[in-house]
């Protein structure tokens, strides 16, 4: 366990035509971001999908990895021509792209020598210098290099791994969030929500975000905070308000 | 109707702190692209999802206003102070936020004038020149300024809204996809696809995505193409070779 620190942030990279097509719907982003709010305290600040294209992918990788503590990616690190996670990530921190021994050995074992062919031989290469993150469900790990941290796209196998790559992170505060559901319309709270807003700027982020429930309109008002005092005192405050305007909190 | 294009392409802007937490899973990404495609031969080429913050929303709408034909935006046009996605527009573009008067007219129609209060006013602001998307849903109308149109983010009124920017789109090249499904491992595939994949290069993409179904492992092989001809005969290819190895194809 590494020291914490005040604000730790990360990006998510999803590599993958077939997110972008719309043939296939994401379930990483959300799994990702929550699983290392709770269990890391760090926050995800921008999420980009991308294509299988090489100076994509390197341009992406350059910029995230800049601009956020960590990046995570998803897809393109699997047997195929369309797989070209590792090796674009290779050139984009100018590594070579070579086998990991370690990674090499794992699928050696797993498949057996005879079966050990090309393809598989393929998810051992990664960028010179990688840590691994270890894959219970099928065995070709994903890597860390640099603050570029490597999952396969299938969910399934990338929510089995997750945990493995905890011991690399530096954890952060965790966001706290409460949330306060209503039957009512975004409109009819909006002024007040402002400017309690407005007094707790500094601590508290709140949002609002309208539902349909039971064929009626309804909004969530949603909390966040690294301070678990200051989001109790907005409660506080949005209860009172809703209280007065006769508002029923839906226990939800 | 406006006429085609070789190749038109569009990115989506997801705005909003709860996607990016994890808290809400997006539905939009993947019925934006595919509508895109299937009604106006547009191709989705990157999304991103970035947080409810002025200047980070300036600074995207301003690069990929740039990189791409369009940019379809979801979320913060509604009344309470988290929606600030048409004044972050305005100033990316450096142009007037302001009441939309045909806007103001449908929303105080809707409301009545009694209950046409400041949220709700907030509705009708705009940049200024801004043309109406109309909202058969709840009233409130998205918008399309330069070449960005912003929606707001629930799904459902999204979805219902959607047809009425059509009009506005300069139409592309559908992109035609066709699935071969079979119970194998991609390593066992990946040489024959790559070989296909360099010899069509040029008109056709060829994805490789495994799946787990019914306790198997299978692989969806994906091809993507505006020509449909070279789209039959790369999946010619394809069978013969699945036929060769005694891979059952699935129907699915």
């Amino acid at each position: 366990m590494k020291k914490k620190n005040k604000k730790v942030n990360a990006a998510i990279l999803i590599i993958g035509n077939e997110i972008l097509s719309g043939r296939t719907q994401d379930k990483n982003i959300a799994f990702i971001s929550n699983w290392l709010n709770s269990n890391c305290g760090i926050t995800v600040g921008e999420v980009r999908i991308i294509p299988d294209v090489e100076k994509i992918i390197i341009n992406n990788i350059q910029i995230l990895s800049k601009k956020f503590n960590y990046v995570f990616t998803t897809g393109g690190i699997g047997p195929t021509h369309d797989d070209i996670t590792a090796q674009s990530i290779s050139k984009a921190f100018k590594l070579k792209y070579k086998y990991h021994k370690e990674a090499y050995k794992i699928l050696e074992d797993y498949y057996g020598k005879k079966k050990f062919n090309d393809g598989r031989k393929k998810m051992a290469m990664m960028p010179d210098g990688s840590k691994l993150i270890y894959n219970p469900s099928s065995a070709a790990p994903g890597f860390m290099i640099k603050n570029v941290l490597s999952f396969p796209g299938v969910p399934s196998i990338l929510n089995s791994m997750i945990e493995n790559c905890k011991k690399f992170l530096i954890k952060g505060l965790k966001v706290h969030s409460s949330t306060i559901n209503l039957f009512t319309v975004e409109s009819k709270i909006s002024k007040k929500l402002g400017l309690i807003q407005k007094k707790y700027k500094r601590f508290v982020d709140i949002g609002s975000y309208p539902f349909f429930r039971l064929g009626k309109i309804g909004v969530s008002i949603v909390s966040r905070s690294t301070s678990k005092i200051k989001l109790r005192l907005v409660n506080k405050e949005i209860t009172k308000f809703v209280r007065k305007k006769k508002l029923k909190i839906l226990k939800i």
